[in-house]
């Protein structure tokens, strides 16, 4: 299987130059001093999350006349978002399908973003979104699987590389996008900075994948019980084949440990991160003995929750 | 009276090199198009504020024998963590003045840097400062009152207009360093980019001493009457004379629209702020018939504030 190439991430860099915030790092003075921590708020996309950086990519390196005829997808999260975001930028039509039963401020989150919204039952989201591709001659913007989505979030790794010297990048793991990308970026210009991933403990299939050498996929029942809604996603066979070349390890957080990491984010280092976003900080908190030492990058991958469990995860 | 040059602020910028985050500028999609809104997030520093811009700067420009010696001040606030946390870096002691009645948790944000707090009435928190510095061979690093101090803030004014071509920049106007640097380095190199105040209107003593060409104070029961305790200070006649020479103007933002603004940056910006730096999106929002249109720049100047304050704030 053909990996993404560091070149093709500094080419993403390029594109994204002036779309994306370059986010900084964000030293932690109440981190432990033997692992000095720095933060990298994706949360504060324009998105309010990474997806935009591989959303935008695919859509620009799109042929010219397949870009024109407009883009679609599906998810009720932050990848519609960044689909809706990015084709607005370019001035193309985008449909989001987004299952029946999403919050309503999720939808209105999307159509405030100029997208049109396509809501079906759960079950039918793949078959319609290909169906409005065919029908409308769009093309289908996946949230992870895809060598120019890839790409567009590794742009993250390039950043770190270029604002510190690190010794540990902790780094989201869901269909495996961010952290295929951050991998092949941090490894391949950095090969003693080590990459690790971090998922929920509920539905570790990167975990149990990488071990087995094959896609280990875990039963819906088991993916949607964590708090942790960007990660609730299996590996496809691209990510896996990234994350088996590029990852020095896994970490699996409980979902206690990623509520209570929502918190220390909010209440010491002034974010607000989404569960999902917290995941990292929460392996830093929680499971440094599992962890190398030293100057560690933990990725706050996005920001958008609701405001009631926002209000509930921060209070003291 | 000598106001500070654009060349000091510049000279300040090459010394907070590696020290301070290079905040970006956050374009907010919400905002109204022929306002875009871009959030300064001072509020990322490693001290949660940008008082450690001018805290650093005064102490980085001391003589080596006086730094060495150690530095004092009194503030139990983000100055107060600004001079301890820089004081840290430096390897050399520092001592903050704190009045006793200031909540245990501010008391011991200091003490967590590494300063020396010392209780005292509050009243008599001048007195000991004072004191505390000729006892100890001590230098007093005033919160504002200095021009080491205003050059370091200033250099919020320089990235700012690095970063983006703006037509407003608004800006917190408590004891008035952060404006008076923020305004001598934007007119300087922008004369054409409006620079707008922003300070409690249950004490607006910028406003009047503006228009009064003097410093008008405002009696403690009003000053401390505000939601945002980072602008409870008058100005001075050094900051008064930076503002007469560059300010457009002053909006003042009543009470609820502080607080509701905290909501707003919680919410849709991923954001942490304390009220004194919800203050300036306060502005945005609900006083745009005052300000000049177009792309406007909101610094958010500090994220420090109680949690239990906090949950309540961004609840929906």
């Amino acid at each position: 299987m053909n990996l993404v190439h560091l070149d093709e991430i500094r080419a993403a860099a390029d594109i994204l130059a002036g779309v994306v915030v370059r986010t900084p790092l964000l030293p932690q003075p109440w981190a432990d001093p033997a692992r000095p921590l720095l933060l990298k708020p994706e949360s504060l996309q324009p998105v309010g999350a990474f997806k935009l950086r591989g959303a935008y990519h695919a859509i620009a390196t799109l042929p010219d006349d397949a870009r024109k005829a407009g883009v679609v997808t599906h998810s009720s999260g932050n990848h519609g978002r960044a689909v809706a975001y990015a084709a607005a930028t370019f001035g193309i039509p985008a449909v989001v399908v987004i299952p029946d039963v999403a919050p309503p401020t999720k939808i209105e989150a999307v159509r405030a973003l100029g997208a049109e919204v396509v809501l079906v039952p759960g079950a039918e989201r793949t078959d319609a979104t290909d169906r409005i591709a065919a029908e409308r001659g769009m093309t289908v913007v996946p949230p992870f699987d895809h060598p120019a989505v890839i790409a567009g979030q590794g742009t993250v790794g390039l950043e770190i590389l270029a604002d510190a010297d690190v010794d540990l990048v902790l780094v989201q793991v869901g269909g495996g996008g961010l952290a295929s990308g951050v991998g092949t970026a941090v490894k391949t210009l950095s090969p003693t900075t080590a990459v690790y991933g971090v998922e929920p403990a509920v539905a570790p299939d990167a975990r149990d994948s990488l071990a087995a050498g094959r896609l280990v996929p875990y039963p819906d029942e088991q993916r949607y019980s964590t708090v942790a809604d960007g990660m609730r996603t299996g590996l496809s066979e691209l990510t896996l084949a990234h994350l088996t070349a590029y990852l020095d390890g896994i970490v699996t957080v409980a979902e206690d440990e990623i509520r209570a990491a929502v918190g220390v984010l909010a209440r010491d280092a002034n974010l607000v991160a989404e569960p999902s976003g917290a995941t990292t900080l929460a392996a830093y908190l929680y499971h440094g003995d599992e962890l190398p030492s030293g100057r560690t990058v933990a990725v706050v991958s996005g920001g958008n929750l609701d405001p009631v469990q926002l209000a509930s995860l921060i209070a003291p």
